[in-house]
């Protein structure tokens, strides 16, 4: 099942007054984490929005061990924790540059008729990407 | 054609670095002004949305004269420019609670139909509210 | 120990194009909670961190029931867990103005000495306020 | 005195309820876009602040022509105005991947003494680093 890596600079505005990065903003790195995940399995999370599926997110737990700073290349690696049925659960870890791991992560995410607003399993095609 | 006035205080997540609020979260306090401007007319902008009206900025100008601070109680004045015709023009002013002006700022907003994507004018319920 | 409710509308920024609040953002809302849960006891966060003390957040747990939408009137109920030692553990329950629980959390906190980045104690005068 | 481009993604927490960014992250692309304009020629701002000088925005202004998307791959084009002297202007321009013109923009920035909260002229070596 895999993992991926995607990297990418601290922006101004994402730090607080601490002087690191606001801790809400890691759950903008952990989608940004999910959806490289799935663009390289072949999926876009955008064509699957548009096809009427959506994944909002149901859980979200963050552990900070060491601040990201300003301008800090950061690098998320996303983890499928296990194989998909109507939710999908993603471990993460974020290091900076220096390899300091500086949080780890998980959420799930359900598997959702948009139109309907209920939950669905998850589409085989997305399943068949996943388990090759 | 009159103004409104709101407050409310500086988020932590909203300050930066530089140990102020970051500039471009002005633009949520701006947002949040002329929300109420309408609210105070009678008008929701959420019913106006629902209706399949929408309003995107299509200009946003702010100058910035004085930080806002962490927990600051700040209000912003909304006042309307003149009779909104397929347009609709605001000032705003903020203020911090020692009435120090912290930015003044000026946004166009363009009345849309939300399906269509065209621009329409003003709808008649709204000019009669913001004219009386 | 008691707890505290707070109470404040959506932002249109806070959505998302799921026409939802962005989960994200609900780290945001549960900091308003604490912040004015402090104010109730006479302690501002904001003279802490003038103090020299900071509190950043170690853990963040949510787990989403309900969405939360654009110009709902929500309340954060902040809970305080436990008597804090070196960290300080809040739960959370958020509502909309229908009384439907949209969200439970949890955060963990750490008292840390602003200038030697290193943890500290609850101090004195906050734990006499808490524990009165 | 030249420009510079970068391109990067539209994340979803960047959208609104609109389906489209909303316009206030406008701010945090053209942040982006003249800091990488600065690191081309040599000058990190992170280091600009380490060393006593910040650099605040006095005054923003966006025309949104077009919007962007969900997954948009975006590119800013960033390009000194003038020769900075106490302050420093950049124009900017925001296109997507079809290299449709999404906003145009205008900044100005001013040199400050981070400690004294003071103007002071554009140092030296970055007069220098501009003007070669």
């Amino acid at each position: 099942m895999g993992f991926n890596e995607i990297s990418f600079r601290v922006r101004y505005s994402e730090t607080d007054q601490m002087g690191v990065v606001y801790h809400g903003n890691y759950a903008q790195y952990l989608e940004m984490g999910r959806v490289e995940w799935l663009r390289k399995l072949g999926i876009s999370y955008k064509a699957l929005e548009t096809s009427g599926i959506i994944l909002p997110v149901v859980s979200l737990n963050i552990n900070f061990k060491k601040s990201a700073l300003y301008d800090d290349l950061l690098t998320v690696k996303t983890i499928l924790k296990k194989k998909p049925l109507v939710k999908i659960e993603f471990d993460y870890e974020i290091y900076n540059e220096q390899h300091d791991l500086l949080a780890v992560a998980n959420t799930t995410l359900a598997f959702m008729d948009a139109l309907k607003k209920r939950p669905i399993k998850c589409p085989a095609h997305i399943l068949e990407k996943i388990t090759n």
